[in-house]
């Protein structure tokens, strides 16, 4: 089996899939073709500037998953490359120690060289050396880690999408990514509660499993379930407009300690991109700005948030085992349509009726769990190790992927995970409690 | 059964036990009375500073405990309460916000009045009203109250003396609480690594167990353990000193990516207490200055520094569900012995042969545990909830008690934590590890 | 001529008299005696505690002086000192770099020990040695570096006073330094504007000119002088109310942006010490609180907040050279009335008719002067030059003494310099403007 | 005489010159077209980003100074305007409080929107608006503010040039603004020092005076000059790297006390934009990379170096005053040749003989001045009043241009200034000492 791991863009590492067949050259050029088509609606200098340090330029992004196959598939397997770019590996490792020194995270936006065009040539050239090794034939171990990069581009597809909007959200010409302005969404109805009864549960993918899985989401594991309930929706516009008039953000015994310093100390008083304005709520999306949607669901809150709401609504967040094991138990399905094929890029809270609705593609949810590794997990050898499990502290898991996760990498097992205080990515919340004695529908 | 829960000084809440029948005016006197012992060695300039703000004055100690029983007992239970002390109230109050405003505590420092004595006379006034209301006669609530107040005063014994230590370590003349010059300990010996079986297994504390415990140690709940190993020891300053040598402060692969920030930002190259003179270590410890003991626990180290430790050593930190089952199960028994009656105030590795050296008294020993609620943990109602739930985030539990914890206050179950930078606690490392194929015992 | 010139405490240098003959050992004793005499109101805990890093303990002022009389004069010159009080000296230095390390001056509460009556001891014998070396006949160089160490330790009996009333501030049971309340004020009557014709004119005081002068008083040069006005007395209380009533605080286009940034990001709406109780201002002083008088000066304003306020008022502050020519011109006398005789510890406006009223001792008035040298100036050679102009940045020089300088150091060329937005000190306003056509005498 | 006066882009204000009949549609067209033309290396990424807050983006100084012909000109005499380019005001306002709200300055590079191009167009607009209105005739006010705006624009003409240089130098490709590397300068030669009589004299320029002046370089006025002797040439980089060698930056005894901890806090070592690479300094500029020319004056230096380098030299800064009265007196000439007539982009120290050596347009002089009133300056009524006196406070005094300043902008009387701690404009260092006895030539 093939063991090779790799670190990723942001979060994570990774455990190939026994069977890393699924990697074609077409397949391959088909992700990365993905990632240009992102980058249509945007011009050089959209491109190039970065709002915050969390975030990078879309730039960036190409360049930086470019450097992933050059570096650690081409080069790693003696394969053939272009004898250009080199002076861009020192600038587009992201926080590899092993792998050479790293740029300022927070000053990628004074990079405008190389321009957008070189990077873009950059891309191709490298892609087109991948092309022509998976078609020459390459063994499991090089096409696993093509397989890692492939999802290592996904991850950062959606971490463009989510940093461009930050980016746009701060210009007071407030522009569109996409033109098409927001359909309003349908009534969300009510939340109905399913119930979950308590035993030894397993969660958790093994390397060993079918389809492609990062190292942290498993081993598979036992573990005692307790019985709890789990809301069938997420938290809507409409209820936390309530919480906001219930004093939501000012009432220190609804909050964490430390969640009650940050939002005293950044003045929270509403989700990241909401803003009053001529008297009224209004948000702003991807699509640009929009009157806030009621039956949508809440969207761009931190941990500390999620949390704080729950407390009001006398519930809780669930834990990433409750959530895994219902998820599994009930056999959600990924929702989110692809932005490529009319996606909206701002979530929805799902069709009723579905066990979990919108469980798998409409906004991360925030758990309960620290970010810590499953009983029985061992460190990988290597450059791997070093960074896998040093994030491993200070961050929450978030399950279900988001209206801006391509399609391909949602999953039940998928562990995502932020600081406590990020309201950026497209996180959102679904309440879980105890067993109700006169129970849940 | 009694249901008044309160919230306690640094950390913690409580549920009472079934029966407070132990509260005896003398048991009360007993316990009061060890406060008023502890502060002997120190002058009034000693008992009124603050030398960072996570450190609380001495006096401001006697205060604060003083206070919880003049408002959460006299005034909540309308018994008689002397007419004095009603300007020490706002000064006094800690955290609770549903109990009036609170000063600054970075400034409690600056609180030079009232003067040393007149909070121990304060103190004298509280103690006979407490004292008179028992033998009047109280309910169970009341008494409830009582037992809490004084497990929340030892609390604040082994705080008093971690604040003390602190102030009296960044004093160039170096003080010393306690006269008599520290032991060399005896050999430590080799590590013997001790073997746990797989399982369910229940941990936690119901509030009607024996004994007292706080309500965070509860509900007691099944769990599922995966077979592990636990050293018999903690692990010493000779280890630590191999630590250091091979580059431990140096090297990022060894820490978390939180953790490493932080040890550099703060230039750490040792545990807290620890300084070079004359090209050989000592060690600050309550009794001054020491040549640094290789057979010592290492003690004051952070949880980033503990990881790093465990990572280096090829092990890992136990979780607590780990540590409180291997306690349970090898029955361990509280070490400490009481600095009244001739305690070092600095850790020893205990008893070779014991099943865990030490692990009930020796030093705080970090788990990789969040300070997470158990399953079914619900927040009590009041100014209790208020308090409690909100420090469980971002902080680590701690395991066994340490040889400042007066022995009352030393059990398995026992929840203690600490944000991941804290160094001034009596804080050392157990490692654990997978189980090994030829195995320990 | 003596050339020997030594740093002071916070501020300054010095050019000793060419006739240091008032140096006896009773006049020694009387400077030195008031110190102590300024501690008796204080408890240990008092004389130790640091309310924040630009203010000292009590009971370093008291330990620091003497460390001059030992280090600079005993040491310095070959004298006998005692043995006693080596480890104190590393403690009690302030900020000469040549004169061995420095302890962290942010730390300087936490040294609780040596308690105060070591320190006090220390004194004592310090004082010993210094009075048989008097008494045995010195030299003129050692007789100038004694005179200079008693100015130096009247500098820091202002300084003593100024921290405690910063301590005491801090402490919600507000206690006072001296127990007599505050007399009110006669009325402070409309401002009287002094003209003063433009010319030639010389300021500053050499070191040959009679009684003593820091170093930096000098030389003695010309400069230009404009003709101006300025106003008989200081801004009042009620004037400063009127300020705050038409928005002072909240209106940018009358502050320095340096000082608009400074006044939001700390939230300054009044004097430091004003607050407001049961909809009426108190003002806290050194006898306690006391309602707000609205015929004394004001007191305790930053540089920026008097800049501001002579914008609003249509003129401006003077610079330094137009205060020293006018002080000269006029004769001015100083007024401050020694604390040990019945001093009040806090201002008053002056007596009506007084061509400028307190002048010198009411309250420090800060200038429009950058603190930089005289033309002409010379940095001293030795640790002296060291300390002398690194100060010359980012101080402004303020002029006159006020109710806590001792009367011996008070006189019309003392350059005091405070940071533009220290408040502790005993700082207020005296505005000036250009001449007006129908102008004022 | 017009007395419209308005503030400008970094520094200043003024007092238009009393005939602004230079002001003719090809004159303005010029200097407008000079900024465009400053542009041209530039790619619409490079022109977007920011590299620090004390910079802006190229295209921001595009828009920004656009902005003031639109609403300082156009809008304030109701002049004819197109129509677009509303939505750009608030964005391009820099700090006016009166003229509406700005938006925050260290976010400038997030502005990707508007595109260059738009902000080109936005140019050409005005920029024909102002034409038409100069053809039809306009009053004297109306000219004078269109000459204020030249001014203006010329002012950030250099800091264009400043911000692109830092921009360019955190990219560790180390693009180059012009592509001709640097030539090696002629041989520096010795330090001559020229000798100044002290009296009376006269510096400042009214707004009577000839030709155009800020309203701070007023009131022309007398003053006492006192002897002193000023060097004919500048600092060189072999100077310099004495001063390195000799410890120069580790010597608290040679730093003013804020520049030392300034120094400390960010490791200063070296000018700028020096580096040292394979054993040997280089210094990047406005042409890339170059090995340091020891004959070239030093530039980039803060104050706080400039200041410890006189003090390292047993010389000292010179005032503004000394300054200003030799170059008058020695009639200096400006030297500075323009960029776009083959002009460097990088200081030389002048030729030999000259009375003071590129005086005018080598490198920007820092002088020992506090940027302060002159006496009897009045603050302008109206906005301007609110942005002229409100930055004297914190900035010292810098004389003489530099080799990026626009030759119509260097004069003997300019007053530009910077904070202490500013390094990143082209700011070098002429000393000034004492009359010697044995004099100098």
């Amino acid at each position: 089996m093939v063991k090779i791991i790799i670190g990723a863009g942001t979060p994570s590492l990774v455990a190939p899939s026994a069977e890393p067949a699924s990697v074609t050259a077409p397949a391959f050029s088909a992700v990365r073709g993905r990632t240009l088509k992102l980058i249509e609606p945007l011009s050089p200098e959209d491109a190039c500037a970065q709002s915050m340090t969390a975030c990078s330029p879309a730039k960036w992004h190409l360049a930086h998953t470019t450097w992933f196959f050059d570096v650690l598939v081409l080069d790693a397997f003696g394969l053939e490359r272009p004898s250009t770019g080199d002076g861009l590996r020192v600038l587009f490792n992201s926080y590899y120690n092993a792998l050479g020194s790293q740029f300022d995270k927070s000053m990628r936006g004074a990079l405008t060289r190389p321009a957008l065009d070189e990077v873009i040539a950059y891309r191709a050239q490298i892609d087109a050396a991948i092309a022509r090794a998976i078609e020459s034939g390459l063994d499991d171990r090089a096409l696993a880690a093509i397989e890692l990069g492939l999802h290592h581009e996904m991850q950062h597809q959606e971490l463009l999408l989510a940093d461009i909007k930050h980016l746009f959200s701060v210009n007071p010409l407030r522009p569109a990514y996409l033109d098409a302005p927001l359909e309003r969404a349908a009534p969300a109805g009510p939340t109905q509660w399913r119930r979950f009864e308590g035993g030894l549960r397993s969660i958790g993918r093994d390397a060993e499993s079918d389809g492609f899985a990062y190292d942290c989401e498993g081993p598979e594991h036992p573990g005692m379930l307790h019985g709890f309930e789990l809301a069938d929706r997420c938290v809507t516009n409409a209820e936390w407009l309530e919480f906001i008039a219930d004093g939501g953000y000012q009432r220190p015994e609804l909050w964490l300690d430390d969640g009650w310093k940050r939002a005293r100390a950044e003045d929270w008083s509403a989700p990241l991109y909401w803003s009053m304005r001529d008297a009224a709520w209004d948000e702003f999306t991807l699509r640009g700005p929009a009157p806030l949607d009621p039956d949508r669901p809440v969207c761009h809150v931190s941990y500390f948030e999620a949390d704080a709401f729950a407390r009001w609504a006398g519930a809780r967040l669930p834990t990433e085992f409750e959530w895994e094991s219902a998820a599994v138990e009930l056999d959600c399905e990924a929702s989110t349509c692809d932005l490529l094929e009319g996606g909206e890029l701002h979530p929805r809270v799902g069709e009723p009726g579905a066990p979990l609705r919108a469980a798998l593609g409409g906004v991360w949810e925030w758990t309960a769990s620290d970010y810590a590794p499953y009983p029985g997990y061992a460190i990988p050898a290597g450059a791997v190790g070093e960074y896998n499990a040093k994030f491993m502290h200070g961050r929450r898991v978030l399950r279900g992927g988001c209206c801006a996760t391509p399609m391909a990498h949602v999953r039940a097992s998928y562990r995502n995970y932020y600081a406590p205080d990020d309201r950026w990515p497209f996180a959102g919340v679904r309440l879980a409690r105890q067993p109700q004695a006169t129970a849940g529908k």
